[in-house]
């Protein structure tokens, strides 16, 4: 085990300590020291990423090392909370040093250009399995909760969903595009840019918010559940890129609303912070769409008795929407 | 897959949110929040388990919900911090509603007695794998690390190390004894106590101190060669369980000495502090063990030049002890 051993090292433990910052403390003793800048909280989220579950056999180590950290940082982009570090422990059937270098290549390239740290880790011999444990600072009055949705909060959604969906499908052979086009519904998947700095400049803007890993339809859904509110959502207003909108149309429709992956923002702000929105979008690169309404329940209507969303189309005309059954890459 | 979401909702997610107190926010938003006292920094450690790896395919799912907790439990303890919280991320092959029951209760029983509370979590389909992170806190003046033994210092152990080992070899068939002590034995390798009162009581006496996961000898030399110092020891000072004791007294040292998952504290302290030592144990209700001492490197000494184990025997003659080979339960 001695290989595995100085590898881990040399890809992880080394780099790690060289770049230690934050943490009183990193990788080396039993527990990593750090706290949060004074006034704010640590923001926590852990996920797990199993092959076959997660992503295929044969994905990209760089694209694997970049993705696993993604889908952390996209947690703390919901929250409005800004990264600080993240902990990674794995499990590899057998350390390959080529396959190592990329994953850690794809993993620090991204931690580099947030500024989050490496500060602690486990590795074992196993099945294929990542487990990142990310944290970040955010005042406790500025975190982007999903239970502070108000009715009449507009419903907003950043990029273009349903891209990583559609790239899913191209490897599935579900559907077929050109080259180009391929190649960037692949990255939507394989690379999702997380969006933390929506999230920091929506911080005292939004009330509401999450990242949309299982689809917008489902993940909408926790909001106006731990809010205790309906939505009436326009189903084509999320925009499509250039690149989906070449896919047959119930295809769009279906990667938009119930495509997993993207790591989009969907979040709630009340009508007069729309330029508020506008200005944090455009501040942070990235644009963000009304796509509909926040609305109370009403328990003497059936269609808003609980927390629900009532799908309209452009005309404004009720839509009877089945998403049901459409998978996407992590069904759990 | 809807059963197995209801299922996790039961063991886990529901009883989570019951007891959230110190989390500003727990289970079910992108981030848990969660801040350390005033004043003190957040502990932070991280393992990963694997069936048949850290524990048998035919574990007692309660006895791994201990354990899963009383690792990471151990690490906050051999940092001096009391514990917070914790996250808990796994996949499971399929989820059976009595191993989630058993496997829950195990760990939830650790958890009240240690006030740790689950602040997030996440659940996969897959080979199993647990993956735990804990959060603690400790004044960072009071933080035992790993790099802060000092010549003249004394080393320390506390309980009985090497029954976890013993017990290994019983499963495996390695070495026999009566029932009575083939359970004590069992016990200590599935039901390790984490030292957190110990810990906690060494804040202010101890220098360095580390958790035993990986064997007595191996883990002294991490913080050995983290303080750039080297040790003498006694290879028979640590204390024999009496169930140990019964065993061939090569098993015994060996087992003490190299033997893996006992979770018990070694730590240095100068010898002024002898008695506050023995305060803190019996306060900790734990026995602790003088081991040895701290040394400098001497350049000129090839056996001292660089981080290394002097051992002794009880009559303080070098002895030359073969521990290479003797492998405990996660070789990694």
């Amino acid at each position: 085990m001695l290989s595995e051993f100085s590898l881990i090292d040399r890809y992880f433990a080394q780099r790690a300590r060289a770049h230690t910052r934050r943490a009183t403390l990193g990788i080396g003793d039993d527990c990593a020291l750090i706290a949060p800048p004074p006034g704010e909280v640590l923001a926590v989220s852990t996920d797990m990423l199993v092959e076959g579950r997660h992503f295929l056999p044969n994905v990209d180590p760089h694209a694997l090392g970049h993705k696993a950290l993604a889908v952390n940082l996209s947690d703390l982009a919901a929250m409005g909370a800004a990264p600080l570090g993240f902990t990674l422990a794995f499990s590899l059937p057998a350390p390959r040093e080529d396959w190592l270098a990329a994953f850690s290549a794809g993993l620090f390239e991204l931690a580099d250009r947030y500024d989050c740290e490496l500060i602690g880790g486990d590795t074992t011999a196993g099945p294929l399995n990542l487990c990142l444990t990310i944290f970040g600072s955010v005042p406790p009055q500025h975190a982007l909760r999903r239970d502070a949705a108000r009715p009449g909060d507009d419903v907003w959604v950043s990029g273009t969903p349903g891209d990583a969906r559609a790239g899913l499908g191209l490897l599935r052979g579900e559907w077929t595009t050109n080259e180009t086009d391929a190649a960037v519904l692949r990255r939507a998947l394989e690379r999702p840019e997380p969006r933390v700095a929506l999230g920091l400049a929506l911080r005292g803007v939004a009330h509401a918010a999450l990242d949309v890993s299982d689809g917008l339809a489902g993940d909408l859904l926790h909001i106006l559940e731990r809010s205790n509110v309906a939505a009436l959502i326009d189903a084509d207003a999320p925009p499509k890129s250039a690149a989906l909108a070449k896919l047959p149309r119930d295809v769009q429709r279906q990667c938009a609303l119930a495509g997993g992956d993207d790591y989009e923002l969907c979040f709630t702000a009340p009508p007069d912070r729309r330029a508020a929105v506008e200005a944090a979008a455009q501040q942070a690169g990235v644009r963000a769409t009304r796509i509909g309404t926040i609305t109370a329940l009403d328990p003497a209507d059936p269609q808003r008795a609980t927390p629900s969303i009532s799908w309209r189309d452009a005309s404004g005309a009720p839509l009877n929407l089945t998403l049901q059954g459409f998978d996407h890459f992590h069904a759990d």
